[in-house]
Order: structure tokens, then sequence, then C-alpha cells
């Protein structure tokens, strides 16, 4: 389970994992609108209020959360299949939604993505360009809330100083030679 | 370098780490009284403070910080015998300590202990039946502010909710096969 704020280099690091190691990436439903270049079922699956909340009432979803008025949800059939089979998974998910399953998989190891500082973060989520004063004030608030209650929910904090460095100690902490650490 | 907030249990996971890994650990200097079954040059080099800052004058000392009204401090020597004979080291520093040597080990990994929460901190250091309400409070306040800038500092937080599992993520994240991560 991968959690971290927005702006943190989340994206980055799981994408240049995907190149060391097979796993499972799973797309998750969102009631956000697709941003130019996002892929319905690739990026994530879009879905309206409606749909996601008859996912919910049908169980359908491991765990989900609103974050900047959007719902975000991880479907659960493919998860639980790719379980079944043995595979390795990667979850991309809120912290709220983190807390919702660290005893779902008590087993699965739950890593935190943090920026090296706040003030950092703020020029990455500037040099992005795609987003306003005003909801980079509230990503930084809420980036300040989740680093502070991080260690409640996560096992490993991994600090993004350097893209190439943090991909090294996400691939050490996940295990060697593709054993993912056993969080029993 | 690993540090962490009083009553974290790192010395615990440091214990279990040594009978898994080879490493040298660095004895500190400090200023502050033995406690009943500390040994002088084994715990501590329990020095004065004339003595302490005579050290600091020479540059004897990697790093030195004061936490408690007592000063500690890493001699400079061994660590720098050890690191030229290829061993590795582990360094157990505050974090005003770990800030000073950041830039004189570019490549070494800092890691810092985090508690699952700052409750959970207060139990154990109740617990330990041998801290003042007060002094409790004192180690408290630190902790929050330690863990708050944290990734300011180091590189990985690993969260001390189970001491086993501590210990593998620690292991698994100083790297495979006796390899330590290289965070150049």
């Amino acid at each position: 389970m991968v959690s971290g704020p927005s702006g943190v280099g989340k994206s980055s690091i799981i994408d240049r994992l995907a190149r060391r190691r097979r796993f499972r990436f799973s797309v998750s439903v969102t009631t956000r609108s697709p941003r130019p270049g996002e892929r319905d079922g690739v990026d994530y699956v879009f879905s309206d209020r409606e749909t996601f909340m008859s996912l919910v009432a049908e169980d359908a979803l491991l765990e989900w959360a609103e974050f900047g008025g959007n719902l975000y949800g991880t479907p659960r059939r493919p998860v639980e299949e790719w379980l079944a089979a043995g595979d390795d998974v990667l979850l991309d998910i809120e912290i709220d939604g983190a807390r919702q399953i660290r005893d779902t998989f008590p087993t699965a190891l739950f890593l935190f993505i943090a920026p090296p500082g706040l003030e950092e973060l703020r020029r990455r989520l500037q040099g992005r360009g795609d987003t306003s004063e005003g909801d980079i004030r509230l990503r930084l608030e809420r980036a300040r809330r989740d680093l502070a209650s991080a260690p409640e929910v996560f096992d490993v904090l991994v600090v993004n100083r350097d893209l190439e460095r943090a991909v090294d100690l996400v691939d050490a902490v996940i295990g060697c030679d593709g054993r993912v650490v056993d969080s029993r």
C-alpha cells in the first residue's frame, strides 16, 4: 500500500519501481473528471457519483475516501483475485483508505512517501503549474496533517529527496529477491 | 545513522539487528552521569564538561549535541578507521547531530525510528518507571518536534509498532546481502 501527499512524486516512484519488479497495480475508481491524456480503465475508472455509491453499497470497494471533493476507491475483486493467484499487488491509496484496510491486510506493507519538507512540497506543486494558489494551500495543509498522523497508519516513511534514491529505498524495504517483507 | 525519540525502542532494535548483521557500533561520549549498570567505555565514554569541550575544540568529535542538559558526541577517529577498513558502522545519534553530519557522510543511510503515535510513546515512557512526569512531558514535546522535522534530515522513518517487525524493516532498508543501500 503506497500513499503520500499530492506532489510528492509517488507516481514517478511507482513507474520506476515497475521497471524493476513485477506487481499488479490496482486501477482506482473515481468521480473526478479525466485530465487531458488520462484514459478510462487505465489511469482511473471514471464514474459518476451515483454509480460510485452503488459500488460502496454492494461492498465492491476495498476502501474509499473523499479527497478534494471527489471520491476515490479500490475495486475489491481484481485485488482479491491477484492475491489468490499469489501475485504481488500495489495499491496507491489515500491515508484514510489505508486506515480502512490496515486490518483487512495485516500482512501488507504500508508505505508512505514523504517530502523532505513542506516548503519543498510547495515548490514542487507550484512547479507543476496546473494547481491554483488556493489549491496548493489546501494540499499543503492536508500534507502537514497526513505527515503528522502517518506513523499511526504506515510501517515505513520513505523521504523523496532524490527520485532514484527513493526508488532504491522503496525497493529495499519491499524486500530482497522479490520477497515482500511480511508484516504479521 | 540511527536516531529516534527517547522511549521509542531504538536500543532494542539495534540489539536485535546486531544478531543478524556485523557492524561497528560507535560508543558516544557524554557528560551525563552513568545510570546503574552502565559501563564506561562500553555503553558510553563518561566525561566531564571541560574534557568534552576540549574534544570539540580539537575537532575530535564527528558531531555533538546537547540533550536534556547533557552533551553527547561521537568520537571521530574510530569511525574513520572502521570506514577506511571497509566495515559497516552504525551511529546512534540525536537529530541535531544527524543534521551536522549529513554532508560529511553523503553515502550513509539516515534512519529515524518513529513511535506509532505520541500517546503510545507516553505509555512506553511511563511504563519504564524511571522518568518523572515533567521529564516525560519534555521528552514528548521534543519527540513531536523531532518527528515533524525528521523528513528534512532522514532518508527513511521506520515505525516501531512491533519490535520484530521494525527490526525486519530496518534490516531490509539497510539492504540485501549485507549491501548497504548507497544514498549518493
